[in-house]
């Protein structure tokens, strides 16, 4: 029943959506505009609802243009996406980010979970260094079915909202930061030992996978 | 709105429950027996609908006890709690571990969400190394709200089961294991760069955690 | 100028008060009762303002007594000390903890800050998850001198305390906790990367160290 | 009573400075120009005595100087900044750094305490490897309100100053240096442990940081 | 009888090939091209089998063919080789790759294993997030004298394939992926620690260790 | 066609023997001895040629002989085995160790290797320091199919093994030595960068995997 | 020429020290008091100069004395050592120490290095923390033909030394300290990126190292 | 009696020659040109016997130039030195180091011997991987005053020359090779815990530091 497209340098799982509800998504580094143009074509072949294509490059963000002139993209967030044939938004996914710098990833969490059928609302900004600045974002993230806090340096923003809310938060920890913020690792590591209970954690910079995780609880819970 | 009781080493979030659906915990390292009485005793007082001390050796499980005498444990676990007014059952979490050694892991986070009021069904030993043992575990995993992965070692069961099921999948590290192990690091890696997207990692052997975001994340499905 | 007594096996720094106007102290770990005795008195009979014994089993806060009859101590914070001729008290430290696992590094803190005299106010269990308890502490902390946030875990306490209050905030991070803690140094990771500006870090668990610092910048502004 | 300008990808926090008496400062990292314009602005029209934008590079500091023709800048520091209505100054901060190659550090420190409203005295490359190059520098060490100590490498320069000075010590590990430097992190944890009691740590090559700890030290010192 | 050419800047290592089977090759990283091209020549000159040269840029792989006309190269996997008296192929080695990715590792191994003198069969892109794509491998990986597998990310296709087949397997862990894969570490430890017992590891991205073990065993099974 | 035993804790792997040429084992450590003699007795029933318990305390050593009365055990190596139908013995594996204090891993590797059928000859305490003392091993380990290079601290000798034999080789890193040899990992580190190539490492006194690969690979060589 | 006694679970390198000026030593850890008796007799049998036992409980103790009732001890340093043709003390090694609690690797280095044939003269508890006391040991240190710097936590004492001395400077990090210290991590690392030039560090902990190496610089430089 | 020319950006420590025997050096990275020139002028003003400019780009080494038109250099090790008034050469350092990419550091050790007035002898790759390739260079190893092994990878030749000669053994672990090699923390690791006695050890790729204390060893032997 489970099938794949046979490409030779890649084996591409066209029957991901029908067994997990997701289509299998490309990431650009370490593949070539050939590749990435043939994995996105086969994956359009077998009718994803979306392909969506993440640490791209100029040329990446081409390649998935030339196969999908109906192709968006986002340069800073590093995103090139082709929306088919979505499913109908259920459920809502509130993202809150501490700092500007940490906008590439929520909007990769945000793509994401909107080509997989969910309502996302975004607050940008709202770091535990001036703790106000939740403040107006707190009735919208008790209201989602899924919180996902992006966050770098400290984190702390994490424990924060996993102390307030009581939905399931999935935490995002990023590279924003210099010196022994090491690249992500001391904002991983703040969120997997955070205080609140509730809270599970993504790969550093991983708004991809917290998209698709976030996207499968709000619509499952609505 | 939000209270606490004040007993002057401990502030006992005794408004946790009402504010994030699920009451505060003991952890019992770290306090000594009189401290676990009183923090338990404040939360009977609040009317908690459980109280659940992990961690918990022999006197720590005494300790709940005295104040509690339908208090129920597990020694190889190190828990100790007590139901009172435990939520009805909403939703399926399924808990699947790798090996034997992750089952103080296991019931820890099988305690903690049912008594946050969720169905759980539990397969232990089902790990990558004889693969065959997955098979009869499948119907459940697929049929749960939310899938729990039990793991130490390298934790490849994490990656496995979340390329076959579409439900989110939370995934637990273990300290089981020896030499580059490194107290379940290795684990917790392996899991949180899992190349199956829509799994999300909580702290090493931290099933309590666990059994929090995944009962939330059942009884908000069903 | 500056002296010291020479007992073979330690040059104890009689002139560290004078110089610095702290004087030297003892951690016990790696000393023999013997030595701490001798070590004690020679820093009484330099007329010390006090001496404190850190990291001292029973066996040798038993030595402190043997030459200091009026000698206090603290069992579960392993601490030991005599109070001769402590300045009067000048300015406030303020210390807040996250848990109550954290009591004996509260302790050591406070000890330390008392006998190099200045007031302390202590809150205890005031951890973000449940930040409204940090909220009866917020007066206290924003009168201080001098902030002290002693946090294990993801330590988002100090973070939160940093950026509400105006005075200098000194984080001691605690081994609290199991598995990614990895005996506090995600908690130091995070102090050290606070997204609050004007927080400063000693070592882990390290009191001693935070209530010297504290006790000077308290004393200074008064 | 707390407020911040909302401007969509940043919640700039206007009511830091009258919270904590220290404005909001920029890192440049991971912001564009015009987003760089914009929380400056935002900032001035807020009234910020000052506005300081860090890990700056040319492009970066040319935006400040759009919004603030007044703009100052220092290449080698990454720094950008304008004095708006910098308080009297109060009270002195002494840095005193190891080595040439600490400079843009050393510098951040200095820009930051001045702009917070403080006296700084600065001494550079007096590091342990030749101790007598730091005797001339010791009165002005004596004699601050806060001392300030920039190294990388073995940092040893925190603890031979840690040792000598009554005054609080802010320890900035750098990451100069090369192989087992770490890119400072040998610095960051040879100053955490410093033998020296009354040593506290910022993030590495964090002169931000430091001189906004150092001026509150200061002032309130003065 | 061991002998080497010795070259000032090299001591080639002439007598490898008939001590142990395999002849030296060359890291081209840090060396220039003209040492490049004077080590391969000694090579020629010591009639080795065949000379590889790893790591290489366009300008290292020029240089082989400035003395071996014959040469071969492999752009994106940076190999040149040329082959002169390669035994004749016996046993087999076959390969299996996580993902796309992995493909100039794969290759790196490939022709190590081909130039030693054994036939290699490859599969790329069967990783488990699809684990239905490893199925048509299975035959091929069962049939081998040795198993090599290449992963990044978790690695969890190396225990997984650990847990199916009867032959030796090599894993090599690759750099592919970003955040907590540091590089391959993550792999690594997983790979190191898999629940497989008959899994051994080379170094990160070391395609050429593996093709050399691999093929020793390969050739002595046929 | 594959199989398991359901124990309810455990899930024997039965058919892996058949499916894989070597019978599961046992890791006492984190399992009841009632637990163990129901795995072992699982095994037995099951046909298995060999039983292995590895990690075993003198608990975990009875229990395997309440199920087994021929058992056997090591006490050092932690180990208690039963050999019922061992293969007649195939290819030859040399076992090499550096130190004296490897003997428990050399041995745990040897009794693995035997008992999969293969022939092992042992040398143990030739390391690098005295070199010469490797020569009379050399005939050994020229002869063998494989050879297993056991060794702490710096692990030199598996580079040096590695450079002079034509076999693969497994190494070994052990966990003897104290301070930065960090239980193992500087000596696994050493290995898996081994300038020799052919090498391939398994887990930190990981005897038993090395045991079971390096029968596999004589086996097939003989 | 070379030589060693083969006693199966040991090679013991029985001409090391016509070798290398150095007899073979005994590391305690790791093997029975029964292989020490028979180790140490196998080296007077080939009339050592002396045999060093290290890291020596009682029992290990005992083991030398069985066989040399000439033996002396240092049960803090856990040490048991014959001497028995020591060669006349050549040249000089001057210890010095940061503190009280590195004493037993001091005596390990004094022992060892005496053995060999040099005098050592030994400043402790000279560290950083009251550089004064540092002074009156600055005659025997500048007059040293090898300094050892033994110290914990920072190291600083090192660096310190390594800028006043002209001999070579031998740095040994100790474990003492507790958090951030990591076992003597912290030392190693400020050791070995000392901003003084002519410093070389041997493994945490490791007197008996330094001792081997101080004792060969000072005796050639008589 | 100790002096420093005071430049504002640097205090040269220009008795460091008559403290300690070799003069300061300089580090380019994170120097100006003009930063560089002046200190070099300062150097030569007060009469340094030489001066030597590390880690020196082509801008680094023309500062030199124009200050000493007899200034010499080497682009691949980044050198660029002026030898004034060189001691006369006493003692021999023995230099080998474990492959071709080491020659820079190599270089360095050696230029900075030199400048110290002593001879060295060079081997260069003779790395463990083919051990017959050290043999040639044992006589001058074993007849040097002090050796110097300079090896990344494993590092396994300082271990084995460790083991053969009498002198003491200078280890510079350099930072060549790929992955788990972790830019040469796997070699100062392996040689840091050596199983040879006698072995001290510098900062990765820190010829310079080898180059001073080798110096000091062989000129106080001759
Ligand atoms: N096993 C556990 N692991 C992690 N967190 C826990 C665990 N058990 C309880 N907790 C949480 O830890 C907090 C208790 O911290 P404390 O104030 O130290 O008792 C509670 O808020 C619980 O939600
Ligand atoms: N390559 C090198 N590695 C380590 N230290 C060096 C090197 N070159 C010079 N030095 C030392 O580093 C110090 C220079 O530090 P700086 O003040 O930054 O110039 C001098 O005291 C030199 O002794
Ligand atoms: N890609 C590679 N990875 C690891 N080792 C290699 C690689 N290519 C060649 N080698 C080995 O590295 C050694 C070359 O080291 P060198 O003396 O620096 O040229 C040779 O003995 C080769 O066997
Ligand atoms: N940004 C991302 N982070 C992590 N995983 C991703 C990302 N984008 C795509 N993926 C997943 O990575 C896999 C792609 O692997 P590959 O075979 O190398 O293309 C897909 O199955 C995706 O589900
Ligand atoms: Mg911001
Ligand atoms: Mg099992
Ligand atoms: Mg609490
Ligand atoms: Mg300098
Ligand atoms: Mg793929
Ligand atoms: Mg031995
Ligand atoms: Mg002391
Ligand atoms: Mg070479």
């Amino acid at each position: 029943m489970d099938s794949f497209a046979d490409l030779g340098f890649a084996r591409v799982d066209t029957s991901r959506e029908a067994r997990q509800g997701a289509p299998e998504a490309i990431v650009a580094e370490g593949k070539t505009p050939a590749e990435i143009r043939a994995i996105a074509q086969a994956l359009l072949d077998a009718e994803a609802s979306s392909v969506l294509v993440t640490r791209a490059d100029a040329e990446a963000r081409a390649a998935l243009r030339e196969v999908a002139p109906d192709a968006q993209e986002d340069e800073r967030a590093r995103l090139a996406w082709v929306a088919r044939d979505v499913p109908e938004a259920r459920g809502t996914v509130a993202i809150v980010s501490g700092g500007t710098s940490d906008l590439p990833v929520v909007r990769e969490a945000q793509v994401r979970a909107e080509l997989l059928g969910t309502n996302v609302v975004v607050h940008v900004d709202a770091g535990v260094a001036g703790l106000h600045r939740l403040e107006p974002a707190l009735p919208d993230l008790k209201r989602a079915d899924c919180v996902v806090v992006v966050a770098g340096w400290d984190a702390a923003l994490a424990s924060v909202v996993g102390g307030l809310v009581g939905a399931p938060v999935i935490a995002v920890p990023t590279s924003t930061g210099y010196g022994a913020t090491f690249g992500g690792v001391s904002a991983l590591l703040a969120m997997i030992t955070s205080c609140a209970a509730g809270v599970a954690v993504v790969n550093i910079d991983d708004g991809f996978g917290a998209g698709t995780i976030a996207a499968r609880i709000a619509r499952q819970s609505a």
